[in-house]
């Protein structure tokens, strides 16, 4: 069994690390930091984990096989300066510090989408996990980078407000929130950045992504659709994305119809393809707190040991 | 024209208060009043008013014919003790201040539930404006009491998010709220005592009400569910009800199973009763924001002025 | 007092028309026809209209001076063919049928979206009321094409379950659709043909509409973002919609972000610009029943009337 | 691994224990059947089992270790008659037929509710799943009934829409349901019956139970307050809870507020206890489908065959 810490474990990402790794076969959890609640239970804030988990939490960190950052954007490289970690720890990042340059003194962060990147995340000491809207956006584009046909895109995204995190916002409050949508930080997301970085490492160096996000009235998931022009037959674009996939245990192209239900509460991505005439539309589908997030750090996790990437991760579906 | 002013006009009850007499043929707003926002629009914190109000909140009342209090609990014995309000002027509180005891110098605040005190608000210049969940469980219980037949009541209540008004609380997170249920105030809910007390008046005495309030996860409306004892037969029950209610334009006895949407946005209360053997339940069902606060205010200022009861309140019922 | 019918007055739109004309001060309702429920009550299958309308569903139409129609797609004219109506009576289409093609016999069907065609409105016997999403999408890009600036659009909307009528569907089933998002008729939406002949009557002619529609997990309303490019400056993008909607009383340019609920239960289309570099997005958000709808109808026939353009559509806002 | 079959494998319980077998280390799926739907993947029906569960839907039962019945309630006698079952398979029914009345030829099903039944569903052949509000109310009461205090007791309970099963309904159209709140089979439920049986078994025979049944406005939970009067001290009360439950892995006794989602895709039910006086309230929450049916189908089958009581049951919380 080797040892997991996790740093800002009394927040949403941070919970959900808990549900997912107190059943995990390979791991037992080593310590819970936050800065805010020592001394409190994690099941006092989550009273869910009350049957699962009874782990205090501390505020000082202690050597763990793993460690997983769940601080917020920023704030990762400045934890990592006043607590050194061991070379040999895992360190798994689900904040925004390392994705876009994932040098830290020694360590150099992997971005952590396996579905690019597995032969790089095995053996990895230092992952960068990828953003929500970011997972969902580039796993829809990526096999249409990957063959150089990516120019224009025009991307609409939905979030559920387990997004927003936990702190209480005028935009998620429920009297608010509920039957309703919005838009926000429009074709200006901190995930575009993040996303044209990929896309580019695939080839595709000339893309433009107006990505306009919005607030949905739900608590867990992501829904997009991204539009493009191609000339290219649907025939070969569906076989493009089969082979692109056919080695990623999380993700599935789906010939009929998809919708956010199928994902939530799963670790996976489902991907609907749509053309008429040269428009071509991605639909994608992911659990923001899971393959978005912590299911994707576990999923990374897994790999870099060299355990079966779905260990831990055959998540019953909610369905409903 | 009469003049109105709102005092905490910034908050649930008191936008709402905005949006009904905007439309009002017989009022002005003459001034709302804010503590904690002057110089803003009241529609900047509810812009769905931007069509509607323009006005600007001010922290300095003036005198009108009509003023509606709608501060936090508590409040309004203190703000009316600092700002003295003429004689004339009809003050109608949507705080709990004047419910139990409506004596304030000279002044003498009526119990504002039409359905019971049409009589005494007609011309009254001081009203006590009922909870929501009062008026709700009232409504279904006092044709009971009318008769002597209440004796040991068993009520379950839910909620929408606004009862809980405005500030950012854990409990009205999206988050947490959306797809919750959950009990708080068991048995200890502040408006038993209220409604113990209109039922006393009645001439009910010795009435025991055990109520279970729920947090539901909608904005909108109150449901309630009262179960009592009796050996009255159910048609003459029903007669009673048709007969108390005969002369209340917003209180339908409805024959067919009621739902909550059938209430929400609009002034109206709907009650349905069963029996099963000597056991009966009485369903009622309210949009809290309006008959259980803001619209019933109209109603009540409509009968103190001596117009006709519905004006104003002849809303288009949102029904989905 | 002018008589009005509503042909299909058991379905969502005919049920909001009902809703609607109960309290508008100039007609009085007529008869409402309804093949499948002759002889029941509007308020059977619609209680919220228990204490609004007590008026029975009739299979045998009359004469009256408004007539609308609120059939399914493509019944209309089939309809009129039947049940000749005398030509002074004002015809007010809320299907598809004349939207594209205006001419039936004498009659010649105006397109019934206010804030285009208000003069050919007024006075006008027959109107096709525009479909929702198409009010909704026309009206965040009409001031561009009105200026020559539209080319290629790329649209995302969400709609709400009463868009879907009432029929009981897998995709209506709330197990299914709760927290639920979905994409449907991508690409193909049939409201595109209706925006583009119109965009086209503005003098936009080349312009391709790429429309992704998706389902909401709510029951009113619509919102859509719209991209498209330009050089022209945002403050002249500004003050082009402010003056194309200077007269328009229930549309808002607004300065500040704009949400859904802002429109619920009114009539009203709020509508929000933004820009980053040469990439503008124009967001509007309706009621889809109202202003999408038996709202936009009810508009019509009192332009058509010679009334005043908001008369009976002063409506309380939902606000929550 | 033993093999299992399910019949009506194409309903919400039936894929629900699709969902959970198909993770099961101690079973695999042997047939999946259904008469409406042969031939056809279970995924068809439920997209989220693509990646989960590939198997078509049969109209051949075939011989298994254990057989789920998944039937319509009051199917279950018949399709045994005529699908006789060899002594030795372990026959699970999730409908009411045997609730009541457990003798089936030389069968005789237990009352599976594991924590008052385990000795006897240990080795078992024949079980009788028990009822989803049954299960919730039960666990709420049985404590009080094996003390002999229960007398009169006053429940309401509030379900989610997945417990009115797959078939389109009204009262399952989402433009209904959605923000709603309905009573139905007020002080008729099925359940109670149930109830009572097994509380008269625990000694208690005088009770009457008078249970309203709410429709919630959410899809997975059930939430439950019974109120009843005591002399008892809520001390004694709270030790005798958790004695009760002291060996039951899935139970907990929580000192806090508890909430519907705490529970929400997990086999747990968390129940809480108030008193005020000598009125004492106890609050329940299971999630319908797995506590209250699938799940505890699956708690039975490891107690019957020997296994670990939580096998393939430590599923992680949506919490969210």
């Amino acid at each position: 069994m080797k040892t997991v810490g996790i740093i800002g474990a009394n927040g949403y990402t941070g919970s959900e690390l808990v549900r997912l790794l107190a059943f995990h076969p390979e791991v037992s959890l080593g310590f819970l930091y936050s800065r805010s609640h020592p001394g409190t239970k994690i099941s006092d804030g989550y009273p869910d984990l009350a049957a699962v988990c009874e782990m205090e939490l501390t505020d000082r960190p202690e050597e763990t096989d793993v460690l997983f950052l769940c601080l917020p954007h920023q704030e990762s490289r400045n934890w990592l300066a006043q607590n050194p970690v061991k070379d040999e720890t895992l360190v798994i990042d689900l904040g925004n510090d390392f994705r876009l340059d994932g040098n830290f003194g020694d360590r150099n962060f992997i971005y952590g989408l396996p579905e690019i990147n597995k032969e790089q995340i095995s053996g990895a000491k230092s992952i960068a996990n990828p953003g929500c809207f970011a997972t969902a956006i580039q796993l829809a584009l990526l096999p249409l980078a990957d063959k150089g046909l990516l120019n224009e895109v025009y991307t609409t995204g939905i979030t559920g407000s387990t997004g927003a995190g936990q702190s209480l916002q005028a935009t998620t409050h429920f009297t608010w929130r509920n039957d309703n949508i919005s838009a926000y930080k429009t074709l200006t997301h901190q995930h575009v950045d993040e996303i044209l970085q990929q896309l580019a490492a695939s080839g595709s160096n000339e893309i433009s992504l107006n990505f306009v996000p919005w607030r949905g009235d739900f608590a867990r998931g992501i829904f997009t659709s991204s539009t493009i022009k191609t000339e290219a037959e649907f025939s070969d674009i569906e076989q493009w994305f089969n082979d692109f996939y056919a080695e990623a245990p999380f993700v599935t192209v789906s010939k009929k119809a998809i919708d956010l239900k199928q994902v939530v509460n799963t670790n996976r991505c489902v991907i609907q393809i749509e053309k008429q005439g040269n428009v071509m539309v991605v639909h994608s589908a992911i659990d923001n707190l899971l393959k978005g997030a912590s299911g994707q750090a576990v999923q990374n996790m897994n790999i870099a040991m060299g355990w079966e990437e779905n260990l831990g991760l055959n998540l019953k579906p909610a369905a409903f």
